[in-house]
């Protein structure tokens, strides 16, 4: 028997990416894979079942009861979990320092289970990062939504009448989210200021045709993530970016801190120095935050400031964001897959790093002291 | 007494736009007249009262029957004429075309009335061109909107895991909105096809850096805006047209007749046959639309296709469009404004052109046929 890999739809309300495209499917076939689809599940994300050639079709119970691989985006609900093979692999944005009772539940089913989020940031693991790839489609999205939403023009518009200024766009967090939503707000015609407490950021800002915000705070941490600060940088850092807030026509905040609540930098008094019909989408609404006042999934005007907390964001762009998911997660595991048949080689500093469960074990040091197990 | 300009704030539903703004306000009382707003007018465009300096407030109802100028964005109510000073004047984008009721009122009530949308397409005329720039807003608005609702990048991405190819759109009618809509979604990144009956249209399409679509129709009509077809030419641009529709990924509809229902361009058969999740926005919605299952104000899905029907377009850009329009009306009435008194010129072309209704007579010999008054 052939490997079966398996592509349940995906059952989180507000979820419309799908963990594999027409494209990817055909490289699993080229492996001597077989791929099983539910019916439908490509829908959300505009993929017909007619343009996946030569898969099988079977119910979301059946593949979830046979498969020896399922693919996904969100992590599954845990009375799928509960349904899955003893011994198969679950390969997903599992989001592994949320949910003590699924990671249990992967422990006691025995499932080697992969949270694509904890895939080391390696040079050579760059083409499996889904968290980059996905980051990208929200930040490109968080400055469709700021230019859609402001009052005034984002680029410098010269008319029969006289000329209107480029808005100023202020990006805080130059993530990949961060470098994206910059980059996109000059392309539309903004004129940018951006802000990361890492000042080798710096760089990547200037050359994006942004200026850096200067706040004299330093806070580089581990896996090109920031680290937290302590609260006298809090202070200094706020007080200066205060200023920068007030200026600009639209905020753009993306300051995440993986695992963690995301960090409150916009203050509510900051909130009320901006300019009447300011706008700020806050990238960090899912996960508490980066703005005071933000409700996520809703808009919400804060005095005369519009504040938007959008959720599922990659979801809004379907079709390109599971393109790229899937071909993560193709790159991710198709090293392993020849002939039909999948050998983890627990050596690869990639599979060890990026397991969640296998064998009964949860493998990630960190993720074990979080969720207590 | 100096000249009483008088501006209240706009009560159609939607209408968020204010016939002037802080700088212009200025200009007015540095032409000696007197300036009474209503209090809180500014507020749906972000400007707060305190904006407005040296200017008198008012109840609307005050400034209706007191003011010698009433500056509007959209006609008023009816209720609200009624109340007007006989032969005071009323300057704003009135609708000339739509409604005889209110034309026989402003004649009964001795108002002389000015419908920017009559003022002469001339040259001299252009910075007065409030269709103009309110279109260039909405063409702006279009092609955002079909960015943020596309489940694709509109631009070319590359990224660890491969290439994103650019998205394919496609805008018809290429005046001032669609020149605007093709030229942001180049911004954005989007390769553009765009297609107008006015084939001088080409190089002014090609000069942004899109492809003309060339369908073999010619139509071009008089003050720059095209004739309506014959059913034979309908038929074979309809045909031509359905070819690079099922090719684009977003698709923006900007066909305009002035004071006429907007033509049907775009057929239920075309986008049956356009890509699962595709975009459609129509910015004909408000008048009939351009595309066959157009929902005014609303997003409606055609089969996989997502139609969205934009209402009060320039109105999500307040602060802009008000400006751009504030100064259209000011350089329109500004020349006649001389010491604080008001001196209309009925010999200059583009106040007698301009003008819907003057001591009890419908001005304009088009409008009156239309009318039948």
């Amino acid at each position: 028997m052939p490997l079966q890999i398996g592509v349940p739809a995906e059952t989180v309300p507000g979820e419309r990416r799908l963990a594999v495209v027409p494209d990817v499917v055909k490289k699993f076939l080229g492996l001597g894979a077989q791929v099983v689809m539910e019916p439908g599940a490509g829908q959300p994300a505009h993929f017909r079942d007619e343009s996946f050639a030569d898969v099988t079709f079977a119910t979301g119970a059946e593949i979830y009861a046979q498969a020896d691989v399922v693919l996904c985006v969100q992590p599954p609900k845990t009375t799928q979990i509960k349904t899955m093979k003893p011994g198969s692999v679950l390969i997903g944005l599992l989001q592994p320092w949320s949910d003590a009772k699924r990671a249990k539940l992967l422990l006691d089913k025995q499932i080697t289970a992969f949270a694509l989020e904890l895939v080391p940031r390696i040079s050579r693991a760059q083409s499996m990062d889904a968290l980059s790839s996905q980051a990208a489609v929200a930040g490109y999205e968080c400055a469709l939504i700021a230019a859609d939403h402001s009052p005034k023009f984002f680029p410098m518009l010269t008319y029969a009448a006289g000329t209107i200024r480029p808005s100023k766009v202020l990006v805080i967090g130059a993530g990949v989210a961060g470098l994206q939503a910059i980059a996109t707000a000059r392309r539309i015609g903004a004129t940018v200021e951006a802000y990361d407490v890492r000042p080798e950021t710096r760089e990547q800002i200037e050359s994006l045709g942004a200026k850096f915000v200067d706040t004299g705070v330093a806070a580089a941490g581990s896996g090109g993530y920031a680290r937290e600060l302590t609260d006298a940088e809090r202070a200094q850092q706020a007080e200066r970016l205060a200023k920068a807030v007030a200026q600009c026509d639209a905020l753009i905040t993306t300051a995440a801190i993986p695992g963690k609540k995301a960090p409150r930098i916009i203050t509510a008094d900051m909130l009320a120095r901006m300019k009447p019909g300011a706008v700020v989408v806050d990238l960090a609404a899912e996960t508490g935050g980066n703005v005071e006042g933000t409700v996520a999934g809703e808009k919400t005007w804060v005095g005369e400031v519009l504040v938007i907390g959008p959720t599922h964001i990659a979801s809004r762009m379907p079709v390109h964001a599971s393109e790229m998911y899937a071909k993560n997660l193709f790159n991710f595991i198709s090293p392993f897959i020849k002939d039909g048949a999948l050998t983890l080689d627990w050596e690869d500093e990639v599979i060890a790093g990026a397991c969640l469960a296998h064998a009964g074990e949860i493998r990630h040091a960190g993720v074990k002291q979080v969720l207590g197990l």
